[in-house]
């Protein structure tokens, strides 16, 4: 039995409030159950250096936890003076998954950049990440479009992204912080809508998995998947 | 006339949403207006190297705003890799005037941090920072009471914060950011409930002022200061 | 009684002693008593990226104390990677007072950046530094003229500043370091000649001050400044 | 056809160079074709603060390449002032990888600290990091063994790595240089003799990837990590 | 005796092995004795900023240690953030050497960048850097010449370096770690194959040195460097 | 003919004076003409942390320029974030240099910092800063020998340093900026009262030098060596 009283296959409430905060041209609080994300899509004009003058723009994205989110307060890393290499690694893979959102050359000489900042933690940060952030990204783009920034539409396909687990022996889904600390194995898996997959990261955490629990997981996701999918569209009043 | 339309003695809307989140031991979203800053109250065990042995307590406070809490984007000061100096000024000014609503000897060898982060900014992050952060700390120290963590109470009284200033040549109070940008002074008081001053900071502008200016600008403080305080006891159940 | 046995509204004995280095454009070693500020005033063609194009010339300031200034030997902050809170707070305060002394737009594209370096520490080094800082400032202006730089004279008034504090229950004025560490409140105070105040920062260090308590230290400072201008234009050779 | 002329599952040559250098406790030269890595295993008395006192040991890895070790020079790190987001990413993977390796609980109070530091780059440099890094920690599991630092064997099992890939629309493992920059997916497999795996890394670059295509990988990874165990024990004189 | 049973004016065992990776346009790893150093020179287009349109190149270097080049593991100063007191002198002094090398002015508009990895350190990194480096500068500026990026030949004269100090009395040249972490007194030479110096950088470790003392050192140092010149020369297959 | 018009082995004016400011243990202020620099000798309690326990002192210092010491203003270090690679270098060459004027274990378990920080600057720098430094350690230890912190005396022998440099073909002793910069080779000597030799850092400019023209400036250092130590004597009413 999961700590939760949920079913394997079973999703915490997934909620999507839209325009959270006012000055952010796309701005999403994603809940996956008591995890809160606050995901601001912000547009700038110009690309960073490195891609001047390749007739592209670029998404990325910036992660943060307030030091309270968390059971025990920790540190502020502006304080710290530096990110921490889980937080690096969490803003690479949001950026990543986001920009298989996109068409980068649609976008023109634009950045969007989608500040992923975690209210409350409980599990599953980076995937409620994605997914909020994808809705803010989309937000953004028909901002551009209403500005009349860009002329075609750069959005290509929706991503989602979820947790699953070997949690006492069986394959779970969207794991709170409970399972999180107590799972065999952990993965997170960021997908497209047809099915595509655009990062599978399974780690290990106390023992070595195998090909069976690999695959059980993997259907987990892809159930998961479809809700997620739905509840993106739901938010943005997108046909499904 | 304002930008907003407000009489020149009138506050924003004041709200003070306790429990907030539900990890911190005080959490409070305080709003004035527009202006949202989410404030938690941590509580840990032992107090900084410098206090030490000294059989007291300390209060201290870390101020972040989140990167588009603002019209335009601004860096992420953990990816700057510090924090700036309005940053850091603004949560010297936070931690100073808390530390006067509490006895610090009668908190024994415990650290409130009250993390103040700015959701969304529109003028007057800092004074809804006080006026917030000191609601948390209430709470705060309720829950070391409940917990047995302390004995006496360490509370002393009420600490609440607004700006005034110079717009357009006439005294205004709780300056949204169209006032704060176009303001001739700005000033931000720090006060307790028996008409005391923890602190006053006015800064000129565009140009002087003067003692006259001054004493309209601090009768102006003090009749907010009671709303202020009524806005916080009520939140609190305290009566007044 | 004050520890100096000073009268309450008695300044420390000052000095102004321009040209002390040779390569600055304005330099001048001001004290306050014992608490000595090398005040090097540096012109620079340019101006900060976001002011560029804006047709006008930026005043700034930087602040340090050498790391034996003090009783005890504080750690120097370029060994500790960063500049401390109170010292980016001084030379945020510094930078914006001098700022009111000049006129940006007859300035030209040049900043003068004021180094404001603590020799030895004694109390009130953030109002000598002001104080000294306008005479070194007004040097470079001076010297920007003889060499051409500007046609229209950018100076518009001297500025000097003074702390007042409320000392065993009496107001006075110059606070020295046994004054200023025993002090119920402690004021900072920059000021106009024609009675403009640009700084107002009163803290309460032990107990909160009341209405009388900041009018009467308010008088003090107002009667020390017209001390400070006269004896900056004495230095200056400014008749008054 | 693959750039180098390799079969889709056809692994580069592997050498694994034991006592590479003098002073580490183990000390191996790992290549990867052109890809070589150098691992020095160190062994240092006490613990991370954070497990003092849990009578358990750990084994952490630092990652970094040597400027010219690519075909353009990149920063130095340490010149920069911070390890980058991908460093710190894969030494984080080294370091969960290699402690799959090892019973923390006989390790006693010990940390073993694995340093990979990239002599030359030709993809593949994290695969080759952890397939040497094991042959290191062992070697150093063996010094600590002969030194009577430890009395029972913490050493549990061999653990390898390599990158698979779709290249061209097949799925082909240990991708060089110009097969990882073209590539359509990428992922990273570690993996355990007994078929179990530590980390599934997969990153779709151009395109999503799909279950079957995932399936491929891992069948090609399953292959390649046979042949890796192989290596691996007979550079450490294990029978297998 | 000296611990390795050298006689005073014997160098260790000189290696440079050109070509040592691939990517470097000079990639020399030289070996005095147990020390190995690896040399790569990157030529760049471009000078930096302060050198910008004085029609000259530049020459540089970087130093950097592997952790566990020592005895003990030293920390990584990409880990700690900055490099240390005793790299940044290092690598002055090699870039100040190597540009005795070379006529900035026929090196057009390039830098060269010549980094000096420690592989295994065992006393007189510094002056293996020199003597490889500049092995690896010549390749560079062969590459160059090559590619017909230059016209003219920026190569003036080999450089070469030595250690020489006095060990239990007696002077000696190339000292290892146990002579260089006992010596009296330790010296590091730079010379040209005329006789020129370069550098002489003499320090006393447990008492001061005398002339007589000085002028026997440099005599060593200079017959050391006609066999560095030697070694050099026919690494480079140039007649001597 | 020196720019200055001195002879070749012409000290410029030395001044050195003993208690500049008040709170050091030692401060001196010296003066190599118009190189000024302010050296604070401070005590503390305790050693550094891979000292502990050796029942020995330990004598470092610290090295800053102001801002506007030199001819254009110079970026502040605190403001950067980090010492440059001169500061560090020249720091670590005036602790080697004061560290040989005292014996480490009859200075007990305490720290002398000699903070130098350099008011003006016109070449010398650091040999103004060892010479005035020394003075300053001297103070330090006296004072130390009368608060009763140690029994018997430490202090072994003044150390005193000049530049000496071949400037247009001349040796000249104690160069100034103008010739510093247009120097040939430029040399710093530390030495000892009996003709010992501290240091020795000679560097080619614009060519090599030869041994001729070494031993010509270890002749004006020797004799510029003796005026310094009178000069010290003096200072601290030493008989010689």
């Amino acid at each position: 039995m999961r700590p939760s009283g949920r079913q394997p296959d079973q999703l915490r409430e997934i909620r999507l409030q839209r325009n959270y905060t006012r000055h952010a041209e796309g701005s999403v609080l994603v809940a996956f159950g008591d995890t809160q994300v606050l995901c601001n899509a912000s547009v700038e004009a110009g690309v960073p250096r490195w891609l001047r003058g390749k007739n592209q723009g670029w998404v990325t994205a910036e992660y943060g936890m307030l030091p309270r989110a968390t059971h025990t307060r920790g540190g502020r890393e502006a304080t710290r003076g530096k990110q921490g290499g889980r937080t690096l690694e969490i803003q690479r893979l949001i950026g990543r998954s986001l920009r298989a959102a996109v068409d980068l050359k649609k976008l023109g000489e634009f950045t969007i950049t989608v500040d992923c900042d975690v209210i409350q933690a409980d599990g599953g940060t980076r995937t409620a990440s994605i997914t909020g952030g994808c809705v803010a990204l989309v937000d953004a783009i028909r901002h551009m479009q209403r500005k009349k920034q860009i002329k075609s539409d750069p959005f290509k396909q929706l991503v989602s992204s979820v947790s699953v687990g070997i949690f006492k022996g069986t394959p779970v889904v969207d794991l709170d912080y409970p399972e999180d600390s107590g799972a065999d194995t952990d993965m997170n898996v960021v997908m497209t809508q047809d099915g595509g997959l655009i990062e599978v990261q399974g780690t290990a955490e106390a023992a070595p998995f195998f090909r069976g629990e690999l695959d059980a997981m993997l259907d987990l996701a892809e159930g998961a998947g479809q809700q997620l999918f739905a509840a993106q569209s739901d938010a943005l009043d997108i046909r499904h």
